[in-house]
């Protein structure tokens, strides 16, 4: 085999705010020869992620800061290009968490490392959208922890997201009413019109907590029995004035935040007067229900009836300026880049 | 019967703020004949509770706002001196909710209107404290939602209060550590004498959140696995800076906003990276924990295993007083009025 060059972005700097491209660095190197049990990826699409705002911090969170001078770490679906583990061969599709980069040397014995999928009838990039971990999280957000059920209304914000999509499209299955909170015209008709949604709110249109909050009033006439949080802040505040007793809040992200900006629950009395129930979680501390919501999942993108869709930037090199697009909204569905 | 004369507190006006006594009228009435069914009950203790705040405002809430010109509402026990029902007999020992009078004139038809107790071995008083709507609230919200296990750190905010004392008792009781926080160093001191608490922090010591937290972080040496509730505000922030993941909080009371003032969640986004669990609560929407908790809670108390204070305030007129004196932490443990 020649030697490949492999193309990595390092984070080199944590960002105050907004990441720079001076945080970040791309670099060359050569794909080192493969050990025993070591198999080369080549990375088809790397996943955007919000989560990966708050790795770059250096803050006590769910996960390790990502360190400097190290490759960004990010989902990854790609070809196995050599192999020297018996359970993978050239061609192979896979998923990884492989990172920033054109290739990745991974060790296929760890478990975890590497999970073998099946294109068949599942494009590969999907494998990072709703079989992915935004998949994954809708449902385990939805149905673990809101759990809806028929006649309930569910708020879900960031609704034409990655996640927001597949959540608005499971809740409507759940025979519940979902309304979407999204940024724009645009995101608004497609989760209306693909994603499940009755009714969308574009949060640009209001400016202040009455506004919003009225707005949500209008949309949910009987009150709001469930919300997929992914936003906070004053979308949170104005989804708690509208909360019906023993409504559930699954707290998945509050990418308002994500910048360092505070995000103050304006009046957490509500949770008391509501009775609502709020709780935090991340798919990869719930593997217990990884298989049962993989197979759902995949029995509906297979046949079509989870849209998705997605946002693709091309080349390694515009990653960052894809990420600083994601946290700002700009994406409509999953925010990849495309590597191939 | 001669005509009994039954003094009476009224809302008249709706506080803004602090309640005034300009909110309260104090009138003398004739008690009526009985019709067939109603029971007259003497009352003994009245309770003073936090709730009663929120009721005094025209606002959304878990129940219905105080009708203004009509006797506040309130936990009593008292005496049956005349009955026309045939479960109640002079002299039987009843609790009810009563409100802010001498004489109540029950329809002891109604289910819940009116319960028998049972003196023998238990004070009148603890019906309404550790008996009472506060023991019940300590057990379901410390046993049904923050779930203590061996070795877990529980936080108690307002520790010296009726709910705090029970709560930390039973925390020690499921071999788990209890840390209080409380206003004043008398109440630290019974806090970790009586209550059960391994320590106890003075929250007039710490006049910001770097410091509460500090305190926090110094009294609970592997974090916070469970919060019970009851103040809000900077001790909730402090609590989730603490905070382990996994962590429950059981949202009981937020008393620091009971008069208005804004209190704020400074960072929502902890209960993401800490994957906590928040969850409010008011016991009597569970009644199907009552039974289990009043049999668990009446052994204790008879025993004398279960610790609990009064603050007992004397006569119907000094009622508007020691509800202040609730609402700014002037009391220690069950705050009472005493009327006969």
């Amino acid at each position: 085999m020649t030697t490949l060059v492999n193309r990595q972005f390092l984070l080199v700097s944590r960002p105050a705010g907004e990441p720079t491209d001076a945080n970040f660095r791309l670099v060359e190197t050569n794909v080192p020869e493969l050990a025993d049990g070591q198999v080369l990826v080549r990375h088809h699409y790397l996943s955007l992620d919000p989560y990966m705002r708050g790795r770059m911090n250096d803050a006590k969170s769910y996960a390790p800061p990502q360190p400097l001078n190290e490759v960004m770490v990010g989902g990854t679906v790609g070809v196995v290009v050599a192999s020297r583990h018996p359970a993978f061969a050239e061609g192979d599709r896979v998923a990884s968490m492989g990172g920033w980069q054109e290739y990745a040397v991974m060790d296929a014995a760890k478990p975890g490392q590497l999970r073998k999928i099946d294109t068949t009838r599942i494009p590969l990039s999907a494998y990072l959208g709703p079989l992915g971990i935004p998949g994954l999280t809708a449902w385990y957000g939805l149905l673990r922890i809101i759990k809806p059920v028929q006649g309930n209304t569910v708020v879900v914000s960031a609704a034409a997201g990655a996640v927001g999509s597949a959540v608005g499209q499971l809740v409507r299955r759940a025979g519940a009413r979902a309304v979407g909170i999204a940024g724009g015209a645009e995101k608004c008709r497609l989760a209306v019109e693909e994603f499940g949604f009755e009714r969308c709110i574009d949060y640009r249109e209001h400016r202040d907590l009455p506004s919003l909050s009225a707005a949500l009033a209008a949309a949910c006439p009987n009150g709001i029995d469930g919300d997929f949080e992914n936003v906070g802040g004053m979308i949170l505040d104005a989804v708690m004035i509208n909360a019906n007793a023993f409504s559930r809040v699954a707290v998945c992200g509050m990418i308002a935040g994500y910048n360092g900006e505070p995000i103050p629950m304006a009046a957490p009395q509500l949770i008391l007067t509501n009775r609502m129930t709020f709780e935090g979680f991340i798919i990869r501390e719930h593997p217990e229900a990884w298989a049962e919501a993989s197979a759902d999942l995949g029995a509906l993108v297979a046949s079509g009836a989870l849209k998705y869709r997605e946002t693709v930037a091309h080349g390694l090199e515009s990653a960052p300026e894809a990420f600083r697009g994601l946290l700002k909204g700009r994406n409509i569905g999953k925010q990849l880049v495309k590597l191939v």
